[in-house]
């Protein structure tokens, strides 16, 4: 019997659909099981016109096409995705947006070129501090009259970083156009929002961007309205999700793997623990996946559910610069970055 | 842009998927966007050797194959099939059992023989009661030790209804094998459970059916264990839906179409209310689809949105006969029956 396993949809424009946890399997998702995340509809990119620009405080400003590009050595890393938002759904209260579960993550091999390498063509001038990056979508804004361009900075040092790469290719297959073809940033170790899709320009700034996708978005903001107090997101926290079994499944009596992935983002997550009772004891579980920088890891942990009754499933992870995830993350009012230790409900019969 | 609509998968074996509600476009769901709901792994159908038995408390017993049964004179028509458990996810406690969000409903046409003219066939036995039903799936339950094909019964005058029937084809096509190729009843106006797919046997009883799927399941269950006072669930209760907008999303100011779906039982959706202001006031909504017998109805309703807030959107559906969609409907352990009116929360920016 065939499996229809098939992207979860959120919303059909812009299109956002998560990957189905339920159905992990691998550790890398196949193209089309890597979860959408789009902030405007699709743009239209005229493929023979594309040229990467460069330009801002540099003292050379240049383009490159697909071809140009395509000719640079490349490289490829393994890196985790995983979209600010992702576990919104689960915060309570509610937060406001996409309410993304447990699947607005994935992971994939990226193959391109480090984005030091073109930018050192470029010679960046010593007062520049930032690195803009704009992609090809764009259009309206609740919050804010005007049109924008998707567009976000990082600060030089990670743009800089030998493993900040301008992607062409998605586990081994030119980039599919759903993720951002001909180029996407991919920012290994930071939340999904870094990783500008369709980019067309780069632009180096001697001073902070203030795009709305920097400074509205993509922020810790505590209450609303109070910008001045919100804690901009880099780095994805540690966090896990039990993929199987889901909450307030009825299961039988006997033996039962649970499993899940767990991640962080510049470290590497190497302690993981369950519990089964509801978190007065915890076991460590086993890993399925190795150790693999910016890559989230498979585990499982054999439980034997002896006697009928209902039991609070839940996984905690730590990485290993002792970052571990907290009982509850702190709420905020876009819903962002929540790394609360997953919970499930569960009967056995 | 091809747009990704597929169903919203939440368990692999035995398969569940709902229809992606948000997705909303025409009365008739596609089949392959039609909702599937699975007690068991899929049965192994050996389409040669089969034959449905009709048996029990009758004259005559007989088999009839699939292209005997191909040659009776067909009706067609249109019938929505909810799960009991549609809109499980959204009880507070939560409720055991596949957490079904809005789309574990769907609606679709039905080519099949009236049941009762081969019934008739069999000359039913005057002590008979009860019509049982029994389909090809098969396996464990978590509450009970054994194997159980998955069977139901009907009561004699449902049974006998002129528009319950044995389906063959769902719009227009031959059974789709995952909707119960080669035979499925179809039981309009009831929850899904009553209408048994890959159907292999018909048995007249001249008592109630005591299997597990009438017994344990399908039933009205106010506390743990409390079978005695448990009510069996038959016609689907009149319900509505927002399809559209979804629960926390964030909104331009500026006029919306607020759109959904509403259905009843035996009886037809009449009246349907809107309100933007978390129920103080309430207006009609249109009705985008015609009154038609056991069929959902499409509404929508322009809103207005002036003003920048957070608003809470709420549906009320009634039926020809005055039922009422409650507040809350009421609690039960296996999470059945929520036609709560439907309440989404929006962010005008």
């Amino acid at each position: 019997m065939r499996k229809d396993v098939h992207l979860l949809l959120r919303s059909i424009v812009p299109e956002n659909q998560e990957f189905p946890m339920v159905s992990l399997s691998s550790r890398i998702n196949p193209n089309e099981l890597f979860f959408r995340r789009n902030h405007f509809p699709y743009p239209e990119v005229n493929f023979k016109k594309w040229a990467l620009a460069i330009q801002g405080c540099v003292k050379k400003s240049f383009h490159l096409n697909y071809y140009a590009l395509n000719k640079f050595p490349k490289v490829t890393l393994p890196a985790t995705l995983e979209c600010a938002g992702n576990k919104r759904a689960l915060y309570h209260p509610k937060a406001r947006g996409e309410q993304w579960e447990l699947g607005a993550i994935s992971h994939a091999e990226w193959t391109g070129i480090p984005l030091r390498k073109i930018l050192k063509l470029s010679d960046i001038q010593p007062d520049a501090v930032e690195i803009l990056f704009e992609g090809m979508d764009f259009g309206h804004r609740a919050d804010v009259p005007g049109t924008y361009f998707y567009a976000r900075s990082l600060p030089l040092h990670k743009a800089l970083h030998p493993e900040t790469i301008l992607a062409l290719y998605m586990n081994g297959e030119p980039l599919p156009f759903k993720h951002g073809f001909p180029l996407r940033l991919i920012v290994p170790g930071w939340y999904g929002m870094a990783s500008v899709k369709w980019l067309k320009r780069i632009v180096v700034l001697n001073g902070p961007f203030q795009g709305p996708f920097q400074k509205l978005d993509y922020i810790l903001l505590r209450e609303p309205g109070d910008y001045e107090n919100a804690i901009p997101l880099t780095n994805m926290q540690v966090n896990s999700s039990i993929a199987h079994p889901a909450d307030q499944s009825i299961l039988r009596r006997g033996k039962h793997i649970i499993y899940g992935v767990a991640w962080s983002g510049i470290s590497s997550v190497t302690d993981i623990k369950v519990s089964t009772d509801g978190g007065s004891h915890w076991e460590s579980a086993k890993w399925v996946d190795p150790k693999v920088a910016y890559s989230w890891r498979r585990w499982e942990y054999c439980w034997d559910a002896v006697n009928s009754g209902t039991y609070t499933l839940l996984v905690k992870a730590a990485d290993e610069k002792g970052h571990e995830q907290p009982d509850q993350a702190l709420w905020n009012v876009k819903g962002y970055a929540n790394n609360s230790v997953h919970k499930v409900t569960v009967y056995v019969g």
